[in-house]
């Protein structure tokens, strides 16, 4: 694997509580159960969950948002001493916002075999870009894959019922 | 190249117009000049700019804010039937977005040998992700890589002025 084991204990294991919070509030909200925390030093400094359907907007993932707004809390768009935790692998996307952002380091949950950058669909970090973060994968994972299984079962239950009825 | 040359000639080329004079506009606000429009049928269905200093966020790229533009103006986040036309070739975030806004097809102008990711670094839409983009490039090339190099050609006169004074 691209991505080294993530560390776990206080404080890594926290944020990623946090960002577990976040992701059941998406779930809760009809939306993929993602959920993003920026830390600097032991402050969480942006937050993001996944907001797409609501917001009827393809760029409103939870990472997407945790950087947007830790850029309005750090008043400058390079979060050099920041690290991001999300309870999933980050996209193309959301993998290339980390390194335009300059993100030091990425603790992620679920590996994401369909879209993940991190190493499962390709390693972003790894190319001759002008920043390389540091990947950690599988933190706190199968609380995060067991948050996405229930929500797509239940995606499914609904579809069959609306096919049945 | 993994990308093909771009059809030159009505409508496409004047969309590539467009988006050059919104990279001009950006160049005149001391952004990195690149422009871009998201197109549906005949009509131009979305705008941006680059602002990344101005709106002190990473994100701020020309492309997602074209997109963005193009969902709110659309109502949904899928832009099945769009087309994007950008001056630069796009960074790993926005060939991200346009992956994940499902976007059609893709034409821009000059190539990015530091961050290009339809083909210069990477090719993203060459992996196996849900949706597969066509890109064409070198669209009014030399006119794009011409803003370009006066932009950073200015900056670097700028900078050593400042040094010197």
């Amino acid at each position: 694997m691209p991505w080294e084991a993530a560390p776990l204990g206080a404080p890594n294991e926290a944020f990623m509580r946090r960002a577990l919070a976040l992701a059941r509030e998406a779930a809760a909200a009809g939306e993929t159960p993602v959920g993003a925390v920026v830390v600097r030093g032991s402050a969480i400094v942006g937050e993001g969950k996944n907001r797409r359907e609501a917001g009827k907007n393809a760029l409103l993932h939870a990472e997407m948002e945790a950087i947007a707004a830790a850029c309005k809390a750090l008043g400058g768009w390079r979060l050099w001493e920041c690290d991001l935790y999300v309870t999933l692998e980050p996209c193309p996307m959301c993998a290339g916002a980390i390194i335009n952002a300059r993100i030091r380091r990425v603790f992620f949950g679920a590996p994401d075999p369909k879209a993940g950058c991190c190493g499962a669909v390709t390693d972003l970090f790894s190319l001759p870009f002008n920043h390389q973060p540091q990947a950690y994968g599988g933190m706190l994972e199968a609380e995060s894959a067991a948050l996405l299984r229930a929500f797509f079962s239940a995606l499914r239950r609904q579809k069959t019922s609306e096919r049945l009825s």
